[in-house]
C-alpha cells in the first residue's frame, strides 16, 4: 500500500469511516478497491455469472449489476451463488426491487436519490438493509438530480445537497453503513462535489466520472477525474465507466491506482515514446513484451527504452530493463548491467530475466 | 478557454511569464498548447515533414524532433520550410548540434541539463539563441539526472535543483526566454517536482510524464499526472508521451485539456458504460457515432445514452443527444425533445441534428 506519502509527496489521504461489503473493507485506511458493473442482461443469470467470473480474474473486487425489474431481482439469488466477490444491486425508481435484492442476499445496494423520492419507501429499504447489515451507496448522478433542487446553486452544490438529504434520512433511521458517490460527466464539477462532500461527512466515498465515453476519451476523463481526487486524498473505492467491455474498466482502475503508487497489481512497463534517435524496431518490440508481461502476476517494474539518453537511467531504476542502441540492447537487472545482446534476442533475454525474478 | 473557474471550482491557474515560440504564445494566460514529437528519422527530412503535416491536421501546435547527429541538424533547414507549426530541436550531449540547429532556423531548443554539463559550451548556445530570440526549454528528466547531484535528497528535489542550476546559468547570461520541464515516470514524483518549481520561478512550464508506456497504460499515467497538475493550475504547454504513433499523443493531449474545460477541440461525446438496463445494441452504435463525429470540427457536446435512468438528463444537457429505450431512441436538441425514432434510425437522425448545428 501507499508508503510513498513522504517520499513522493502524495498528500495525506482523507480519513474516512470504514464499512465492509461482504469481505471487502472500504474506507478507514483500507486499500482503494476496484469495482465494475456488468453489461449483461441481469435476468440471464448464467451470462452474468460468466462475465463476473472473467472480471474476478482481472482483479475486480466488487461487482454491481443493474436490477431493472423483478425478474432481474430474482436472478440475484443465483448470481450470488456463482461468484466470489461481493455483489451490489443497482436500483432505480422502484424500492420493491431493493427489498427483493436484499431478500436474495446481495452484499450492497446502490440507490439513486434522484429517483426514489418517497421517504416511506426508502425507510422500508433501509430497515431491511440494517437488519441484514448491508451497506447502501447513495449514488447521486448529475444526470438525474432531483428537479425540486434549487437551480440557482452550482451543479456540484446541488449534488452535495441532494446526497446529504438522503444521508440525513438514513441517519435518522440509525443507519450508518453508508457510502456516497457524486458523479458527473464534467470533471471539474465532479471533483468539486467530492471535495465539498469530503469536508462535510466522514463516510467512505466511491469515486468515478459518469458517462465518460469510449476508451479513447473515457480513459482520459476518468484518469484525470479519479486521479486528481485520489491525489488529493479523496476516494475509498473507484469505478472507471467506459463504453466498452467491463474488463477494460478493471484494467484501467488498477492503472490509475498504480500510477499514484496506491496499489500494486502485476508488472508495470516503463517504455519511451520513441523518437528520431531510436535505432531498433521499437513499437512492435514493446507490444510483444507488453503481451508477454500480461501473464506475469508479480508486481515488477520493467523498463524498455529506445536509446542511450534516458535509457540506461530508467533501465537501471527498474527491476529488469533494457536500453537499446543501434541494433542491440543492454540488459539490466536491479540496477546492474547483465549483458549486451543483439536486437533479435532482446525480447527473449529480457523475459528470461523477468522469469528469474 | 477556461471560463469555469468560479462555476466549476477549477483552482486559479498559476501566473507565469509569457514566451513565444514562433507564433505560439506559451504562459502568461495563453491557452495551454498541445505538442508532440516525431518518431521518424530526422535525417529523412521528407518523412519527418510528412509526419508533422499529419500531426498539424490533428491540431498539434508545436513539434519537436530529435537531433542525434549533424546530418539531422542539417535536415532541420528543409523540415522547417515544409511545415507550418513551430519546430523545436531536441539536443543531448553535443552543444554543436544546438548551434547548428539554431543556424538552421529552429524556433526553439530543448536542452537536457543532465548531459551538457560544461558551462562554456552552454554559454555559446545561449548567446546564439539570445541573438535569434529563440527560447530554450530546460528539459530535465529523472532518468538522466546529473550524477553529481546529492543522492540523499528526494528525486523531485534533485530534479528541481538541477534545473535551477541551469536556470541560473541562463539568467547570468541575461537570457530569460526559458521554459522548464521536470519529467519522471513516477507520477507523484513528477507532480511534486512541478509544484516545487512552480513555487520558485515564474517561467512557463512544459508538463508531461516521461516513458509512460503503451496507450493502454500510458494514457492513464499521462492523464493522471498532467491532469492533476493542470487541475492545480500548473502547466502552460503539454506533451503526452506514448509508445505509439504521435497522432495519439495529440488526440490525448486535447482530451486531457477538454476534460478540464481548458480547451475546446471538436465534438465531445458523452456516452454511458451500458449495463443490464440497456435494450439496444449500444457499443457498436456508439463506436459508429464516434467515428462519424471525428469529421466534425465544431466543439459540440453529443450525448448517447443507453437507458432512461440518466439518459434524458444527460441528453438534455448536451447540444445534441439521444436517450435510448427498448428498440428506440428519443432525440434531443439543445435541451428540447425533437422526436422519437426506431433503433435503426438513431444514428442517421442524431447525425442529421449534429449537421444542423
Amino acid at each position: 500500500m501507499d508508503n510513498n506519502e513522504s517520499r513522493n509527496g502524495l498528500p495525506r489521504r482523507r480519513v474516512s469511516r470504514q464499512i465492509q461489503i461482504a469481505g471487502v473493507k472500504v474506507g478507514g485506511g483500507a486499500p482503494v478497491s476496484v469495482q465494475s458493473m456488468t453489461n449483461t442482461d441481469t435476468r440471464d443469470a448464467q451470462a452474468t455469472i460468466n462475465q463476473i467470473k472473467e472480471l474476478e480474474e482481472y482483479g475486480c473486487e466488487i461487482i454491481r449489476v443493474a436490477v431493472p425489474d423483478m425478474q432481474a431481482a430474482q436472478a440475484l439469488k443465483i448470481i450470488k451463488k456463482g461468484i466470489k466477490i461481493p455483489l451490489i444491486a443497482d436500483i432505480h425508481f422502484d424500492h420493491r426491487l431493493a427489498l427483493a435484492a436484499l431478500a436474495n442476499g446481495v452484499d450492497g445496494l446502490r440507490l439513486n436519490p434522484g429517483n426514489i423520492r418517497e421517504a416511506e419507501k426508502i425507510k422500508q429499504v433501509v430497515l431491511l438493509a440494517k437488519d441484514r447489515s448491508v451497506p447502501i451507496r447513495i449514488g447521486l448522478n448529475a444526470g438525474s438530480l432531483p428537479k425540486t433542487n434549487n437551480p440557482r446553486l452550482s451543479v456540484s452544490t446541488r449534488m452535495v445537497k441532494a446526497a446529504l438529504e438522503q444521508v440525513e434520512l438514513l441517519e435518522s433511521l440509525d443507519f450508518n453503513l453508508i457510502k456516497i458517490s457524486l458523479k458527473a460527466f464534467d470533471v471539474p464539477t465532479t471533483i468539486d462535489a467530492y471535495k465539498k462532500m469530503a469536508a462535510r461527512v466522514d463516510y467512505p466515498l466511491h469515486v468515478g466520472i459518469t458517462e465518460s465515453g469510449t476508451p479513447r476519451t473515457g480513459l482520459v476523463r476518468s484518469s484525470v477525474g479519479i486521479g486528481t481526487l485520489l491525489y488529493l486524498g479523496i476516494g475509498d473505492t473507484i469505478r472507471v465507466s467506459l463504453t466498452a467491455h467491463p474488463r477494460e474498466e478493471v484494467v484501467a482502475g488498477y492503472e490509475i491506482l498504480k500510477s499514484l503508487n496506491l496499489r500494486e497489481h502485476g508488472p508495470t512497463l516503463v517504455s519511451c515514446p520513441t523518437c528520431g534517435r531510436t535505432e531498433v524496431n521499437f513499437i512492435p518490440m514493446v507490444d510483444e513484451i507488453c503481451a508477454r508481461l500480461a501473464k506475469v502476476e508479480k508486481p515488477l517494474k520493467v523498463a524498455v527504452m529506445g536509446c542511450a539518453v534516458n535509457g540506461p537511467g530508467e533501465a537501471m531504476d527498474a527491476d529488469v530493463g533494457v536500453a537499446c542502441g543501434k541494433g542491440k540492447g543492454v540488459i539490466f537487472r536491479k540496477g546492474e548491467q547483465v549483458k549486451v545482446v543483439p536486437e533479435a534476442e532482446i525480447i527473449r533475454e529480457l523475459m528470461a530475466e523477468v522469469e528469474r525474478m
